[in-house]
């Protein structure tokens, strides 16, 4: 990339990351969970590239949190040695889950049945191998994990205690339908029932003589709201170092914090039928959706101009390389005007690229390549 | 990749081609291009490969059709010397498109309004080259291109036979509407204004003294649906290499004929409350929504099993690495089971992977890898 490449020559569409919110997103979470004694272990799986895990840990290598197991090796690669694999291994990957652990000072993998646990046991029995493992709770999201209300879930945390392949390493949720709510209120509410899923079940745990539990909860909207994070050990976020229109939209950050946008290039103008085509599409955007239980018809992202000031027009539909944005009749935007996106959901988009332009300003002054695939 | 890899042995997610059915696919496209006497030129944004463009062509490497001045570069280098960048030229991108020019024997660019004719016109003056150029025409899609009953279509075309930096090659449209239909008598009917589109405003840009304009049209649903090409002199069709859910539910194929897949494992099974989780997200399908115009709720993609049967449960819900299934109550379906999902939208499923595994039968056979970016 040529010295001095800037917004307004870049060739679009491509992903920008905007260094000073970055860092001021990263050093704000950091503060939070330093200042409230918590452990923490950012998620990792909305950038995937090693300079923002180290400015997540403000210079240091700390733990992590990924979302697959090509992550995993990038980063243990990288120098993360104390990784935590957030989603429910699955019998086939425990092979390579054992070749990565050898090299890393630790990796957690996570589990919410018996099954996984007696294949795990299995596969240990004949390869020699000690895992560390969270058991995943539900608390409320209804995704993976399991309800800690239940008889099964004390009979699954038991067996996990007693097993002979396996460290217990702690209770793991996400509350994932904080991104279902629509006031700050409400995003609250949910950041206590995730709190208090673990923290009661982990109660219950002591109870019946299992101790020593990490409790561990995250997700960006309810680490963004609430104050200080208690009545836990580890927090998770990870869509806080982006954000994105999204997040802006239900109240968990501002969008002076969006941190990630696509520049792209305004290749067709109907004035008269008061359209505009973007060179950015499905493949650049990603076809979430976005915050339509509080702003229906919302759009396949905040269209802005390029200093990311959002104009009063909607990007309606994508199809693989032609963003479709409705504007009013008469408005005049010129072929080759350049915009800016704030994407929905900044994970999914930034996933596209395989290369970020970082930004001081307007200037590009690094770039930087996120980890790929599976 | 291991010899005798087989789609219970791949690492999942993967994206699996099956490769009889592409030739199938690919063979009777051609089949039919060549029995109505109509020059082909198929598209290759689905697949970006240069294996199954070769495929398309039954060997030779014919006229292609690109999205992204990438795929024109990548499909340059694997000799493929005739290319249509069926995407509206941004003025930015100009410089990328002499280079590459001088390498290929023709590079077809498209425009749709005089600001961008006006742009080529100052570039080629001051660079001394010379463009060979599509007019962009609207067949009722409502996404880019003029609308050819309108004086402006007239005078944009006058202006484009009269400039000395262009070659006007001819007329090109995208019927992109006939995705929006639900039956076949519809979409036989889009075909028809597809074809009537530049068939007309060709006709009247002769009387106009502009001739031997090509008239170029194409989407996958018309040209599966007609048994002939009548009145047009190039066809672009490119999704149906593979289809996909999409056009099997508004019938443009049948689902045997859909070539594409993601194999996925079972990491979450909760049979009393009917729901699975798979190792398939957002990154691994795409949020494209499918046919909810004709299948209200079709979820993300077809579940099926390891033979591409249907089953009966739905892909109600993506993030990012985990695919949230419905299926009934007391449904058993162990962790560790192995399902293959028909995406709803090939083109972009595909995009998300660094390379397809290719089978035969249930064998791997090879691995492709598609060009990325823009």
């Amino acid at each position: 990339m040529a010295l001095k490449e800037t917004i307004a020559t870049l060739s679009t569409p491509a992903f920008l990351v905007d260094l000073d919110r970055v860092e001021a997103n990263t050093v704000r979470m950091h503060e939070k969970a330093s200042r409230s004694g918590v452990h923490f272990r950012p998620h990792v799986k909305t950038h995937k590239t090693l300079e923002i895990a180290r400015m997540q840990g403000r210079g240091e290598p700390l733990p992590i949190t990924v979302s697959t197991l090509a992550e995993a090796e990038f980063f243990a690669d990288g120098g993360f040695s104390d990784i935590t694999y957030a989603v429910p291994i699955s019998p086939e990957k425990l092979g390579r889950a054992a070749s990565l652990q050898k090299r890393v000072g630790r990796l957690n993998l996570l589990l919410d049945s018996m099954e996984t646990l007696a294949a795990i046991d299995s596969f240990c029995a004949t390869e020699g191998v000690l895992f560390s493992v969270f058991l995943k709770v539900d608390s409320g999201y209804g995704r993976a994990g399991v309800d800690p209300r239940t008889p099964e879930a004390l009979d699954l945390a038991r067996a996990l205690a007693g097993s002979p392949s396996v460290t217990f390493a702690g209770l793991l949720t996400h509350a994932g339908h904080s991104y279902s709510v629509s006031s700050r209120e409400a995003m609250l509410q949910v950041a206590r029932e995730e709190v208090e899923a673990v923290d009661r079940f982990a109660s219950r745990l002591r109870e019946s003589g299992v101790d020593g539990l990490v409790r561990s909860v995250g997700s960006t909207p309810t680490a963004s709201v609430v104050d200080t994070f208690e009545d836990c050990d580890e927090v998770r976020p990870g869509n806080y170092v982006f954000y994105d229109a999204f997040q802006a939209t239900v109240g968990s950050c501002t969008l002076a914090e969006c941190a990630a946008s696509v520049v792209t290039t305004v290749i067709g103008s109907y004035p008269s039928s008061g359209r505009l085509i973007l060179d950015a599409g499905a493949l650049a955007l990603s076809k979430d959706s976005g915050p339509e239980h509080v702003a229906p018809g919302f759009g396949y992202g905040l269209l802005c101009d390029l200093r990311l000031r959002p104009l009063p027009m909607r990007i309606v539909s994508l199809s693989q390389e032609h963003g479709k944005v409705e504007t009013h009749p008469g408005a005049s935007v010129p072929v080759g005007t350049r915009l800016r996106v704030i994407p929905n959901h900044s994970c999914l988009t930034a996933a596209l690229f395989d290369g970020y332009a970082v930004l001081r300003g307007e200037e590009v002054v690094d770039r930087w390549v996120p980890v790929r695939g599976w």
